[in-house]
């Protein structure tokens, strides 16, 4: 399965890298500094592990140019790069891309009339192909998949075990999508009249487009009418919402358990962190970037950082949460403030009255603040 | 598949609609306003898009009294209706419904012994039917379906691909269940004893009563002892969790990832909106609304509006929204007030010593505020 | 199923407690107070349903000793013990479990070439099993499950139908795992360079320890290289998301709906309520309690309770939502404190020129406090 060893040179071609060290060594593959034993090399993207450097078990290591001089044994071997992340991405590829090997088409899955099948496909059992769907070259459709009637899986698709794609959807090329997901389900509409929900049919669809990945348990609710998209490049972790008419723009990055309520729209190259919710029918501009467990409830301009429930700015948001565990505090002085003021002012206002004047303040105090 | 077009004083029949415009022109279709073509008749049921009235495509539109004299082409027919959204929905429902046809026992499906199999049945291939389960009449299971022993599932029930029915779950009447759902999992209960989780055995089970409608990728758990209940004509949206013992009343609506804790029972008409949590063991009056991403933590009585997380009345919620953003600018505030107020004490109390002091004041000031 | 009813005082025996009433009494089931029936024994774990005890129709009921006393029927017999919840679970084992029955492999199955299949297994229809897979004795594979490549599933392990463990992941013994479930789908890793996201492939792989148990529609991500782990013991609720690399130690309770960003490491008898989120790359210590829907953003230290969204500890957050739906009414009182203070300065420092600077004052505020 892995690929044979390669000298750190040629590793270092592969990447685009500088060498640092001795370019004739061997390595055999690629694990993080704290796993890594010796033959295998490193690699140093997230600034929180280059402690690592220095206790590592790994031949060479990648990284920044920033990084060259940090502490390490001196018989670390080094590739510099500017890009260290995508560089461990081609090094991971190297050693562990196996070929696309084709299965055909099981005797056990079952396979609707008229359904277009492409060439060197991988059908495993008891996937089921609704009639007249149309399966691209080279898709592979894992144990358990259902590929609703006239839907279409484009080239080089790989749909893990246990998919259901339903009816008319469209997947573009090269889309992964994993285990448990949904695409195609029913949107949540309902209209209140006489007492009861009435279901509104949901008759429209999805286009999920090319080079898309939806990760495991991901639901994808098919339009009212129309369609809902899913932009070329984006990717979805698992178990995001996705609801009817919902449009997502090129490029974005949807995290694990966030959800986006009916007709939003996303713009292009938009980040939501993970359990971030959007409400529906508003439209967020490209590249906006929303923080973990925010809530977006209106129109949000291009290029614009959000954080909280309801969101405003990020860093507005985060001076409010620098303050408001002093909010206690906060709420304290206040009253010492109302306490000193009220004194001051008997003292020189009506220093005859005073006394009498402070009880009756401090028992109305005492009564507002119980409220 | 879509049925055949019609006249517009047709369709103002079918949905108790008054005609403004020619009563023969010929509709073949409904589309969103800014989706419509010629021939097709749109609707104004949400107030954001009024303004596409004016740019729509359509032929005829469908919408409430007081968007009737609305900036519009002098060529776009109307159809004023009460409830335009209820009138969408029918209106979709005379183009796109179609008759149920029974595909009836799939010779790949696998079928218990002593299942009850109702008349006019589709179960498509490999769904697993538990024995002396109960399949009522006109009954669609879709392929990868499970159905557990002795369960049942009333008539007109449609179970989209691969959902899980665990044994012994009841489903009503005309539910609807979309792909990937769990019905009848075990509940998470465990009694921790000698440093170990002693899993509490679940074996109580799951009423699903008519006309429900539960997502994709929704789960709900069994009793521990007696049962899970979802009361008639509610409907639960994708990724919902549903622990055991809860009960949940008529008609309510629990949109996409909310969560509701252990024996938590919920009344009529309730609304959760998403990704609401409710925690185990409180009661949740008939017709309280939750705004997104709150959390209940108490009981509440009928008729509530809360929002917050802890959830507060939704007025008061909406108050401290609109304040906290302020929050850093009040600290400020606050302190700029301490400071003014010490001088004035200073200089009414001790005007001979009042330059040192404050002095003092100022530096054990700028000590805390960095603490 | 159900196995033969018992005296009272051997019931008390099983669960080590002391009868007060009538120890030859006749005992035929368990059931909670409300909903038990003569016969039947119900029991007391939870304070919330003390008044229960009046009313119930339970012929005996298992309590602690603090309520002992309560107000109950006289004819209602008691079983005293030191953890009632315990001694419930001890008595619906009694009267629920049922002796493993293996069905053997379903010739509607699908086993790979090099399977090693252990003794008493339960294979249901439609169950696919990869290549060179291990399944363990006693194993029970539902219906629609599908083991991967190499994957190994250890002894008395049990995975409810629709079930997805990828290749090369691997479950200890006695692991229960919850239908809908995918193990081992790819970690949401992706290098982003040339304006495009490049997936990293997730080469790694999960460790399910012994008796862990999955709840429903669960994700666990298999690591970018390494593992995922579960430790042993821990117990994860319905539709929690586990990302790529992170570690959970042993014992830990992951309520419904929490999601675990990648690298993170939780250490032992870790729990987080339901909805709660934690970022990536931190390490909270054993013990770490972490209230439902908070988001944890830092490191945290063993034993320490947190709550809210950032977290902060426990008693703090209370302290803060105690005072935050009183902000507006803080802010208003600023506000009121400001204007006194302000006309005490003219009153005391500059008599003749009060009336000018209050006006002006006046105004600077109403500008500030609309922005």
């Amino acid at each position: 399965m892995h690929k044979p060893q390669m000298l750190l040179h040629q590793l270092a071609d592969l990447i685009g890298g500088r060498v640092v060290g001795d370019p004739s060594m061997v390595i055999a593959g690629i694990a993080p500094l704290r796993e890594a034993s010796p033959g295998q090399i490193g690699f140093l993207s997230n600034p929180r592990y280059v402690a690592d450097l220095a206790s590592t078990h790994a031949s060479a290591v990648i990284l920044a140019p920033r990084y060259e001089a940090a502490t390490a044994p001196p018989s670390l071997a080094r590739v510099i790069v500017d890009d260290p992340y995508y560089a461990m991405c081609q090094v991971i590829r190297h050693f562990h891309d196996r070929p696309y090997l084709p299965s055909g088409v099981s005797p056990l899955a079952s396979v609707g009339q008229g359904v277009t099948m492409g060439r060197d496909v991988s059908v495993q059992p008891f996937v089921v192909i609704g009639e007249r769907a149309v399966i691209g070259d080279r898709v592979t459709l894992s144990a358990g998949c259902y590929i609703g009637e006239e839907a279409a899986i484009g080239d080089d698709s790989l749909l893990y075990p246990n998919v259901t794609v339903r009816e008319r959807v469209r997947l573009g090329r090269r889309v992964i999508v994993h285990s448990g997901t949904v695409i195609g389900s029913d949107g949540f509409g309902y209209a209140f009249h006489g007492g009861l929900h009435h279901k509104i049919p949901q008759v429209g669809t999805v286009i999920i487009e090319d080079d898309v990945e939806l990760g495991a348990n991901v639901t994808v609710d098919r339009a009212t009418l129309g369609q809902t998209v899913i932009g070329r490049g984006t990717k979805v972790d698992n178990l995001v919402q996705i609801a009817h008419n919902v449009t997502i723009g090129e490029r974005s990055i949807i995290v694990a358990q966030a959800g986006i309520s009916g007709s939003t729209a996303l713009g292009k190259g938009v980040v939501l962190a993970g359990q971030v919710g959007v409400v529906g029918h508003v439209t967020i501009g490209d590249g906006v970037r929303v923080g973990a467990q925010s809530g977006v409830a209106q129109n949000v301009s291009a290029g614009q950082d959000l954080s909280g429930s309801p969101a405003i700015p990020h860093r507005q948001w985060l001076a409010v949460q620098a303050t408001l565990p002093k909010l206690p505090e906060l709420r304290k002085r206040l009253h010492r403030l109302e306490e000193e003021l009220h004194a001051l002012q008997r003292q020189i206002k009506r220093p005859g009255r005073a006394a009498e004047t402070a009880r009756r303040r401090r028992a109305t105090r005492r009564r507002s603040s119980r409220a």
